[in-house]
């Protein structure tokens, strides 16, 4: 099948293919345009309708916008993350909290012993809140681009200092760290190869 | 900030935010459309392209078509849905390989030791099949909602026994489990609240 074709069994117009997934691009270097305040409120009441287990939405945003708090992140980024965290005009710190439970009463009324169910349950209550949160973070980073920005998801910091160094309470885990702006000059990669549909997927 | 500013700050139009994300919901009701081939390699073949870390692509789809194999799967499934998981159109077993290391050597050629790095370390690998995997998850939800169709993810089913009972070389492990298809009457329940963005987003 020919991409021409797979595009037209999508209801999604090949533009907006394109800025979401098959010309976006994780981003390396960015331009000085900010991000402003407005765009990511814009970004976030976007993609907070997309769905979690048990409408759990355990996501959590740190926006790091001052210099003195981009110094205290930068320190704990893997060595090769470091200069493009310092230089991009936004960077998030993408957390889940493991708390989320205690908001269920409001975002999942209608099973109302839900949160005492969970209260109990550390173990599976922190699987929860990361397995869920990483979905969320899938469509983050599909939101960033709707904004016609792009993002730069990393995994390489040292987690447990992050946790320690801005989420004192114990109860947020960061899940990534992501660089958000405009594509500055020889922003990415050559782009890697993707597994095929035949290696990926098998019908029974 | 009314949501028609919001809508102007990003740059999907308004129907596409709809199509993804603002009317888009978790469909319980299928209609008897089929979900052909083409459709879910269309869905595949878009949404591969957006990010995993070190480009590890752990994500693998089981459709289950046969009506022997959806008996198999219904069995596993809690309670609640069974009825709406032998009635959809397709059902997809989400799962992560969590050898997805093996594929390094051709999908993240520039690092020719990370095989070899991730395979003495089954903890950690198994950990990032299973982050990453449920990153992709959010991706693959979005693009089913890009083909015009609905997605009813659910993660009420006994794991351990999907996993045994489908995944027999013990490397598999299911994430979720998604009824997609043309969403039938009542699909869904009332829509719950969101978190707002000032529950959600701390700027420091």
């Amino acid at each position: 099948m020919t991409v021409a074709i797979e595009r037209d069994l999508l209801l999604l117009d090949a533009a907006t293919q394109d800025l979401l997934f098959r010309e976006a691009r994780t981003a390396n270097t960015f331009t000085d345009e900010p991000v402003t305040e407005d765009q990511v409120q814009a970004i976030y009441d976007l993609v907070k309708w997309a769905p979690t287990a048990m409408n759990s939405q355990p996501l959590r945003i740190t926006f790091v916008r001052s210099a003195a708090a981009r110094e205290r992140l930068v320190a704990h980024m893997n060595e090769g993350n470091k200069a493009k965290t310092a230089a991009a005009p936004l960077t998030a710190i993408v957390e889940v909290d493991t708390d989320f439970h205690e908001h269920l009463p409001t975002t999942f009324p209608h099973a109302p012993n839900a949160k005492d169910g969970l209260s109990g349950n550390d173990t599976g209550r922190i699987a929860m809140a990361r397995f869920n949160g990483a979905i969320q973070l899938g469509y983050l980073i599909v939101g960033i681009r709707a904004a016609g920005l792009a993002a730069g998801p990393m995994a390489g910091f040292d987690a447990e200092a992050i946790n320690k160094e801005f989420f004192g309470d114990g109860k947020h885990q960061v899940l990534a760290v992501v660089n958000i702006g405009k594509p500055g000059p020889d922003a990415w990669f050559p782009r890697n190869p993707r597994l095929d549909f035949d290696q990926v997927v098998t019908t029974i």
